[in-house]
């Protein structure tokens, strides 16, 4: 459990080491051992995928919302309406990640049922990357497909305050590849981890990714963090600022996945999920939807793969731009960056670095003899 | 049965005669009458939501494919799997609006009993608007979800050919409002049927919307429109060209539609879409998947409208940019040329106008008397 590589910029940490560190922190903070396994493994899928905005980077913001009692560390879950083919489950202020996982398992059920499924969890946290659960249904040969509001971030179309989550509407589908098709993506043009990523590394935005007050472009990622929380800043639908390249198409995308996220389970939408009222902490109360396709209701799942397969070898194979070298396909990129961190590990900024010892010296996880460089 | 309003670019005609007109070109090219009355039915909602691109305006388009046998003037319908949550259809290269409207009752049904459904359509033809199917859904107090692959038009991110149709995706939820929130969209930055309406026009196109065949961006709509059956154009993804704002996402979405329309029910896809073959006219071969979400398994129906009102009102609330007059939701603009187009009677460019004469002629049609100035 100790140190691979080091550079200036990043600590480099096997996925091994990772995932042990997080299941002690959740420990350390109350969370029963099977329930911080499920976030161990969630958060380490992303740095895994070289998703680096939602795996140990934002372990520090659970276990802050966890120890100020934001959000429980147990996580008791009610089923409040079932039918065949649908549940609604209140999380009661849990683990998101655990009240997603189990959602998500009670969906790919039903799917095996009925043929298609959906869950809503309402009364929700936080629940990492929306892939891995969309993920969960291919592992079972079926089409999964998640969303989830969030804290207030994107800013409508003719919009400057920031009113909808990041909102990821997000799916995955077997494939005869060596990986399967997910995407994973939020309804905003870029998310709010990404943003976090940056004011980490000191970078500066892409023109186009967030906007001020005035509707102007905004390209401070630590101004954008602060203006997100005082309506001083606001991400930008997918297809971007105005209509002239269809924002609004995204800005729809986004109320979608908030309406689906919050009205069918009597959960908080838009401002309401901020976490915070009248200056005072309280439960972000969002929620969650999980749909599950059962491949063998319409098709040979065999031949679902081969033909999928096909049909993204025909995209990647297309002609190309001069300058492009190579067209991908979703998760593609995600699987280049698995087999990497394998072998070489995740690299850990400065930032999370510094986080990690917090946590190590206030849980005394002695066991891990860090090599930072901060 | 007459005129209306008369100006240099524009005829105006009332929704009856246009919805009459529709009505009696398909009973001309042999359409049963009641398949006749559902394309016409189809065709004037677009026309009644302002969308001029995909009613009276297409209508020549299938009038062509019908006589000259691309597609059946009859529509047979076979189920060929069912589940008490899903069911394939084959539409036998039929009527697409016929074989949509049947898939969708289907659809709703079984979401009444199971809680959610899915219907996917395969060997089927061009449907008209998506949002037509959505808000049937709506009609019986539910959400409505469907999608459809089409002809070859999108690129993906990095590409330049033409690969993916322009997909919608799209949904229609119950509100409180005087009409359903309905987001009736293309995935790609801009749909074909706009590109039409700019070529009828002569209107230069948005930088943005098209890259030409070196990644650059195309403004000419009539060069556009042949060079996407030629492989020297195609349209961008939602979120534009290359990775900066995210054209990936909308790239991905649009072959997540791609693969629900066409590998469950065994139907083509990309490139096998485009209708020709060794340089001879054959069948679409598209297909179409439609997803009902049963409402009132979740959560009281009149609980939703409410909560979901209330949320569009904080959406439209909320502040404007400096230069905004008014913050929209989805189906606002479509319920505002409704209102005026019933007075109004709907703009028919001269294109259109030449085109419903040649009908009305080779129909003998005579019982319309059109003082069209073309």
């Amino acid at each position: 459990m100790n140190l691979v590589v080091h550079t200036d910029e990043f600590a480099y940490l096997s996925l091994e080491t990772l995932e042990n560190f997080i299941y002690d922190v959740m420990v350390g903070v109350g969370v029963p051992k099977n329930d911080s396994k499920i976030v161990a493994d969630v958060l380490i899928a992303s740095d895994k995928r070289g998703i680096d905005s939602h795996g140990i980077a934002r372990l520090k913001m659970y276990y802050d919302r966890i120890k100020k009692g934001q959000q429980l560390p147990t996580t008791k879950l009610t089923i409040e309406r079932e039918t065949p083919g649908v549940a609604v489950i209140n999380a009661n202020n849990g683990i998101g990640h655990v009240a997603a996982k189990r959602a998500m398992e009670l969906a790919i059920k039903k799917a095996k049922n009925v043929g298609i499924s959906m869950v809503a969890v309402g009364h929700s946290n936080h629940f990492g990357i929306a892939g891995y659960y969309a993920l969960m249904a291919v592992e079972e040969g079926m089409i999964g497909i998640c969303g989830t509001n969030a804290r207030p971030a994107i800013a409508p179309t003719w919009g400057t305050e920031p009113m909808l989550g990041t909102n990821p509407f997000t799916i995955a589908v077997p494939t005869d590849w060596k990986f399967p098709w997910c995407a994973d993506q939020a309804t905003s043009t870029i998310q709010r981890g990404k943003i976090e990523t940056y004011a980490r590394l000191n970078k500066k935005l892409i023109p186009g990714w967030v906007i001020d007050i005035n509707g102007e472009p905004e390209i401070d990622p630590k101004k954008t963090l602060s203006g997100l929380a005082e309506d001083a800043a606001a991400l930008t639908p997918l297809g971007g600022v105005g209509e002239d390249l269809a924002g609004y198409k995204g800005y729809n995308y986004a109320t979608f996945v908030e309406i689906m996220s919050s009205v069918l389970q009597r959960s908080s939408f838009l401002k309401a999920c901020r976490g915070v009222r009248n200056g005072k902490d309280v439960p972000f109360d969002i929620g969650h939807f999980f749909i599950v396709v059962n491949i063998e209701a319409f098709v040979d799942p065999d031949t679902f793969k081969k033909s999928v397969g096909n049909l993204l070898r025909e995209l990647a194979n297309s002609k190309k731009m001069p300058e492009a070298r190579h067209i991908y396909i979703a998760g593609e990129k995600e699987y280049a960056a698995f087999k990497q961190r394998s072998k070489e590990g995740v690299p850990i900024s400065r930032e999370t670095q510094k986080e990690m010892l917090v946590m190590q010296s206030e849980l005394e996880l002695t066991k891990y003899k860090f090599d930072f460089h901060v």
